[in-house]
């Protein structure tokens, strides 16, 4: 389809009623430029609290299928309201459910993947002249039960439905004008970027960035869908999430960033046998703990050390499931440290730029931040420090490369 | 199936957090002493008026279909915190919106009838051992729409789900605790019916008793299933709606009601030929205006009069249609009196019983209370009158009925 748009507002974009008229506003542009308009929302503001906080009142252990039942409702109000915005200043428009286009998903509830989209029901409305909004956040398993894609999941939709309908572009509207070197409210010198490859995007999605939900950037990365993250209060142009041949220079750091709330588990004396991490990880990850940094040392006397971290709030959960694993293989004693951040610089150019890592462990030994944990990938340098250094060493970090 | 309940929970049940707790105890009740327990629910206490109020600010001339997008989230919600509190307390419960139990009905957004229901996920549920709870008021037309069914449309949900699945009965709870032989918050001597027949229900339902949505009695009728309108705060039988042949004794009259906010309106001189009434009316429908009351008096000169009732706050829609057609047909001038209620006496026992009539006028008459039309059917008379004399004539028709 010619001039198609796909555009997503997150929740404080539609906010408030006001926010909601100024966001349909938007869309009248590109709609009366003669743009097909498909458009995804998020539930407004802080409504997903809101409807986590009154289950919480009734069960606390909730089954999640009945949490996505709740949950899904945001979307709908806010799909159902922006259609109404549009209809008032005379732009057609219809709303769909994540059920009535067919985003069909895994029955995993609470953190659903999508399988495919039907675009029947979106063509035939476009046909019409209509913009289309689709409930973001929401799909449906194979039984019609309804299902949520996780936290930011709605960008997730967006960019389905960009790959679905072919669209090149899929435009993110937010709070925040682009992707930053560095979250701004930290760092002074925070540069926004032009244009960003998926893989620094993902690794800076993970970190905490929170610009954009991971699994929305894979699929970006995966069907080639160009994303422009932008914010609905402004004209600017904003980051183009693109793959890496597009990018004109590889800078050697695009991005630093803290990771907060988290705690560091070490191990000592693991036996030196197969089988070790694959069962430690794998009783973790049964209780639905996730894991970030990992570390494994060199083993010495046939024992290893294992550490790695986890978010601070699922040590309560962790902890049995680490004593009795030390129990039944007589490692020394669990040691935790509940009051640590990971700080990490991410850029593709550091694959072929050296002394990434260096100019890194340098700028905080020059301030006196100590390193407990390191890790590295192709594009990311992570380092775990005590947590009440990390603003510091946010605003070090992106000095020293002087992005 | 046996031991099938269908239950239905009105929004007053289910206002608060510790109400829907409560409703959910009342059910574990059922479950545990081996019923299969059917539930509808609807939205929580006044969802339904702040969602219309938030679509007013964006939108006071939304269309019906983003409205029922709208409005049917109040129940979704409804339903997800019933199976919480449900699995709470160990009970296993599964929700469903009207589109996941197939609540199939026409596309009359706002206004929709239920067409058919498809049990086989109800079926699969109750086989499991768990209860049920189906989001009320809501369906999907036959393209997957969202429709919803109106004011108080979960009681026909409530009950065309127990005529569905062969439910004998169907429990209606509600914050009465059953239906009145008038209003007891306006008439002292108020009596409680322990039974009350379809058609009775029906007449009071239509004139504003505000127990039962009138399509839930029809469909009650058709079907054979008997209601019982009762408490979700205490334990005590309350009405139950049946044929006539179920009735041991018919009684005179076992209800009065009155209705207010409406207006009268009278058209003099309209030329006695075929087709009048059918134009006017029809105009009047076609704009959506439901007209209660109609009299035509016996044709004099070759010209009628036609007086009717109307909501009041249809009068401002109902005045250019009735001015268009009062020149077309050179009528005498359009007489609105915007002041006027509606008392109504009902019962099956009018049937075989003289003298009804005769003591409803003398009770107005010996109160000085004037009486511009009067209507009559098989089982019911209504009295058009001052409204201010409204709270009065209801006090003297039930003391003069002695009910």
């Amino acid at each position: 389809m010619q001039n198609l748009v796909v555009q997503k507002y997150g929740g404080t974009s539609v906010g408030t009623t006001d926010k909601i008229k100024n966001v349909a506003n938007r869309i009248k542009g590109y709609h009366d430029s003669g743009s097909h308009v498909v458009v995804v929302v998020s539930a407004m503001g802080h409504t997903t609290d809101e409807l986590v906080d009154l289950a919480e009142k009734i069960n606390p252990n909730a089954s999640r299928r009945e949490m996505d039942m709740l949950l899904s409702t945001g979307e709908q109000v806010s799909i159902s309201l922006l259609a109404m915005a549009l209809e008032a200043i005379g732009v057609p428009a219809q709303s769909f459910t994540g059920s009535q286009v067919k985003i069909i998903t895994d029955g995993n509830f609470s953190n659903a993947k999508i399988e495919m989209i039907d675009r029947t029901r979106i063509d035939e409305a476009l046909a019409l002249g209509k913009v289309v909004i689709v409930a973001g956040f929401q799909g449906i398993d194979r039984n019609e039960n309804i299902t949520t894609l996780g936290r930011g999941g709605s960008d997730t939709s967006a960019v389905a439905l960009a790959a679905t309908l072919g669209a090149k572009e899929c435009e993110i509207y937010t709070d925040v004008d682009g992707v930053y070197s560095a979250d701004p409210n930290k760092v002074a010198g925070a540069k926004k970027h032009a244009m960003i490859t998926y893989d620094e995007m993902l690794e800076l999605a993970s970190l905490g960035a929170g610009v954009l939900h991971s699994r929305s950037v894979e699929f970006a990365k995966n069907y080639n869908v160009v994303i422009h993250v932008r914010s609905s209060f402004n004209q600017n142009p904003g980051t183009l999430v693109v793959s890496e041949d597009k990018l004109v220079e590889n800078v050697r750091v695009s991005g630093v960033t803290v990771k907060s709330e988290e705690a560091r588990v070490t191990l000592p004396d693991v036996p030196d046998k197969p089988g070790m991490a694959a069962e430690l990880f794998g009783n973790l990850s049964a209780a639905d703990i996730i894991v970030d940094v990992i570390v494994q040392s060199s083993p010495a006397n046939g024992k290893n050390t294992i550490s790695f971290t986890i978010s601070r709030k699922s040590l309560k959960d962790a902890t049995p499931i680490l004593e009795k694993f030390a129990k039944d293989h007589g490692t020394g004693k669990v040691d935790i440290d509940d009051k640590i951040a990971i700080v990490s610089a991410v850029g593709v150019g550091m694959k072929s730029h050296v002394g990434v890592a260096a100019t890194m462990f340098k700028a905080l030994a020059a301030n006196n931040i100590n390193i407990e944990m390191i890790s590295t990938s192709e594009i990311k340098i992570s380092c775990v420090i005590t947590e009440a250094d990390a603003k510091k060493a946010l605003q070090e970090i992106h000095k020293a490369f002087e992005i």
